[in-house]
């Protein structure tokens, strides 16, 4: 995809990697970010994939303070030097990406990314990049596969299931353009970054993910995600 | 659980069990239902779940003419002896489900199965037709696990992630609501059961599903599968 290398050359990129996991899902005292997937801390996955994109994006990593000297020992452990900054991560997943943005010093495009997501493509994020090149926002998501409802005041109603889409990460932005959306007061419908950036005005523009890119939450997704791993050969 | 058993003496219970797949997203020319589980036809399990349901219910598969032949010789090679009867499919799998109704003659309950799931657990199978029986459906789903947008005339708008579920099956009815439901005009938005109903101005009871409740749906959802029937034990 040349005319993807042409651009790059143009742009800082970002990669905001967010590990804010407490563990709790996962009946493990061990951060998710942390857990091994063929015997590696699965969030040295996520952080390759990024320094494979074409877009070269420079690498911050958000966790709570606690984890920064584990995860240091966990690099040298597993020769895992892909260069990348740590940053503090705050109390909801909100305040970590902002934390992360402070380090967000030259305009260009952030990709924000949930760090227990260790199958997304280098494909997907590049098309992201180049999407919000484009568009000012690129948001991963894959229509649902099963019928979907809505439950509100204790009734459900049937969804047009083709309307439907779960989103993913990388969300990427314009670098300005998330910031901005970054400088509101938290609110609780504040499920991602994406709908952070929309309250601030902004129309979201969605970018094909696929259904490996899955988000590791339950013990069994680790087995998957070796599995899926396997199957890339 | 002693209070099903109490009721389900006194009801007759169906199990629907819809294979309508043409097997196309699989890349595959075998249609899903008969794909491989750990050597085993997939909907073999499926069979089995409803078969191992304190519900005893009357086993209806409804599958394309075509394959009832192959279906049957597979029972033999597999040794596959639950009692079930075979209905023709139809076009869309509103009418298949139609044509399976056909055949249920007698008042009670019936759950409508994907052919394709074949890890749905006796327990939820046991507690759907025990909401039917109190509340006239049960619909299994679950909470999405990742954020939600609607696309609507090429925008797309957040939703508020707690109040959206994954609609999986078994889907269970009274027999009675279900049939006068399946007499509606078929039309595009009837992409399961619970949406036919609910057209037909009946309320729909969503019951708590599980993640393990797979759809088989792309190649890798058959290793997956194998995978999940493995950490049952």
């Amino acid at each position: 995809m040349s005319h993807i290398s042409d651009l790059t050359s143009r742009i800082s990129a970002y990669a905001l990697i967010v590990a804010g996991g407490s563990g709790t899902r996962m009946q493990s005292v061990v951060p998710k970010q942390f857990l091994l997937l063929n015997g590696r801390p699965l969030m040295m996955y996520t952080i390759e994939a990024f320094y494979n994109s074409t877009y070269q994006p420079q690498i911050i990593v958000v966790m709570h303070p606690n984890f920064h000297t584990y995860w240091q020992e966990l690099c040298v452990e597993h020769n895992f030097a892909i260069p990348h900054v740590l940053a503090d991560g705050g109390e909801t997943r909100f305040h970590s990406v902002k934390a992360g943005l402070a380090l967000v010093t030259e305009d260009g495009l952030v990709a924000v990314q949930d760090a227990v997501r260790p199958l997304t493509s280098v494909d997907i994020i590049d098309h992201a990049y180049h999407q919000a090149q484009e568009l000012g926002n690129a948001v991963v998501a894959v229509k649902s596969r099963d019928s979907v409802r809505a439950v509100r005041n204790g009734r459900s109603e049937s969804m047009l299931r083709d309307e439907i889409y779960l989103v993913q990460t990388p969300q990427t932005f314009r670098a300005d353009i998330l910031k901005k959306a970054y400088l509101q007061e938290f609110n609780d419908g504040f499920t991602d970054d994406a709908s952070v950036v929309e309250k601030d005005g902004v129309m979201i523009h969605l970018t094909e993910g696929n259904y490996q890119n899955i988000k590791v939450t339950y013990p069994e997704d680790i087995a998957i995600g070796e599995l899926l791993l396997g199957m890339r050969g």
